[in-house]
């Protein structure tokens, strides 16, 4: 079938969009009619060319949310009429990973899709006689994809799609963060550096968690407004004293849990020295830019900080992503909120645009 | 009374070995008859001078094992006649970090011992008009000491005191990584750089708790066959490609704890990098010196592992050195193997020289 797909053809180039060929969903694979894709950093930082595993021609996006249009032989997962969410985090639901509560760093299907292949090692999407690869297993800057049923998580058909998109990366990575890598206890104190849809996230999954203090961080007064918003207690403008300044509120220790979601590694050290001595835990959830260094102090981990790092919020995508659209549906998160524009494909190269003005919360591409 | 003394009169220089007057004991303290004090690097390392919060002079020493001679007004938790290690971590039982599961540093006297100070903020020590500062709230390279009950472990009056000393730091620190900070989980895979005493403890402690592998890793032939007798199932001298080597040993994954002993911020990193993708911990014991930055990659964090510290191995000192005693008592740790001299007081100089030439394990005074 032919859809209308954002390709990128080249880094640093504008992405361009363009009716492509899509194959047929192979055994354990599903066509899935998109309705809605959000715009990530990660789309923009591989359409840039900085990350150092990125290649091109592939087809961007991996925010996505839809309807299952068709399914391959042996799919029992999904089945024609679902609506899913793309994960680009799979969960085969075997791998030693899979099987362990404590990591959601499926094995399944990782060496093909780090390649931008499906499972099988070919890809679906086409023009003419040249393949064009997938994007994190999922290519949902796209009118249909088809991917592996495990990518797939099946979520409330009463759930708007344009809502559930920001599920399949940022808003799930922040809150899970929150409730699954951290497991931040009730009652205690948060900081969370930086207030885009990652960061909001993590704000969210504190106060999902029950705890007393949610401090934001961020540079923008209007991205503090958002955190308040959706839970933070105390917000304050990013400056050179940010540390002490927790320390102080902190009785001089620290806080309980931080989160670090803007990538800068000083930001990450901040992080670090803002966790609360004896038992603080920095969770990591940005992405550092390629050679770039956290430096710790060691005297910070002898008197008993842990720091580690979060990927997709340690959110098992199958088994969890619904619960979290569910907490949605329940008036528990307010997505509406996140999110903050509405465009049609043609106009992906302006979200990317906006997105470096650090405009918005997210962009979501109606499909 | 009257005690003869280890005295750091000036940084770099040798211990002068002298008498030094000790006041009794005031509320809530105690004087303890020390009978066996272990010389560990700490003590180099504030002799020597690198140690920024070092003050002399002082009566150095902090790895003491003695009898109590006499109790202080108000003292309820030991008596004349009990056998003790001393605590350079107190434990108060009250502070909102002894209330807690989750960390050993308690907070009740740690600002005065860190000006050298017993808790009302005088020194017991004195030689003429001179006050003679104490170090780490303990000073055991002495006949005798007074120190804060709650700086005290009662211990199993049938446990060689020789034996106990090792227990007053280096060994409890590397048994307590692994056995409280890490809580090894049994049958998994540890890996620890250096085998030194605090090493060596690590390696116990993963046998204590049921680790199936346990790697150890060190420059020195002789102390990889001391790690063998302790409990490590493999050993390795260490290389350029020790983090390989360890990958290549576990499915390319990195093990599911490693313990760094050496201080060394080079091994840090290595110890961090050998951890576990998805859930692999890396625990730092060793003392960096001033100055000196672990640097951690963020992708190492965002998939998945965790970095952390201990000090004095999270280990409760009242509450479970006594513990740790009894299962040497019971033959689960070989104390007579890692204390490999002896030696008066009067020879303390020549085991700092030993020490900084890397011979023995521990060298243990008899007082």
């Amino acid at each position: 079938m032919q859809v209308r797909a954002a390709v990128l053809e080249e880094f640093g180039r504008p992405l361009a969009v363009q009716d492509v060929e899509l194959a047929d969903p192979k055994a354990g694979e599903v066509l899935v009619r998109l309705e809605a894709c959000g715009v990530c950093h990660t789309d923009l930082y591989t359409a840039s060319g900085a990350d150092p595993s990125g290649y091109a021609p592939c087809v961007l996006g991996h925010e996505g949310a839809g309807v299952v249009e068709a399914v391959g032989p042996d799919v029992t997962l999904v089945a024609a009429g679902d609506h899913v969410v793309t994960l680009f985090a799979p969960e085969c639901g075997k791998c030693v990973h899979c099987l362990s509560p404590r990591t959601n760093r499926c094995t399944a299907i990782r060496d093909q899709q780090g390649l931008g292949y499906l499972p099988d090692g070919t890809a679906r999407f086409s023009r003419g006689d040249e393949e064009l690869r997938h994007f994190m297993g999922t290519s949902t800057f796209a009118d249909a994809t088809v991917m592996p049923e495990i990518a797939l998580a099946k979520v409330s058909p009463e759930a708007p799609l344009a809502g559930c998109a920001p599920f399949a990366c940022g808003l799930s990575t922040g809150i899970g963060a929150a409730l699954y890598t951290a497991q931040v206890a009730p009652g205690s104190t948060c900081v969370v550096f930086g207030c885009g849809l990652v960061g909001l996230g993590a704000v969210i999954g504190a106060r999902l968690a029950g705890a007393e203090r949610i401090v934001a961080i961020d540079l923008s007064e209007e991205r503090l407004a958002e955190a308040r918003r959706h839970g933070a207690t105390d917000t304050r403008v990013a400056a050179d004293d940010t540390v002490d300044w927790i320390r102080s509120e902190t009785a001089g220790f620290g806080a309980d849990y931080t989160f670090e979601a803007t990538g800068n590694v000083q930001v990450m050290q901040q992080a670090v020295e803002a966790a609360r001595e004896a038992w603080g835990l920095a969770t990591m959830i940005g992405v550092a830019g390629k050679g770039e260094m956290l430096d710790v102090v060691p005297r910070l981990l002898i008197t008993g900080r842990r720091v580690t790092g979060s990927s997709f919020g340690g959110v098992k995508g199958r088994s969890q992503v619904p619960g979290l659209v569910d907490r949605w549906l329940a008036g528990e998160i307010d997505v509406d909120a996140l999110v903050t524009a509405r465009i049609p494909l043609d106009e992906v190269n302006e979200a990317f645009e906006a997105m470096e003005r650090q405009e918005g919360i997210r962009t979501v591409i109606e499909l």
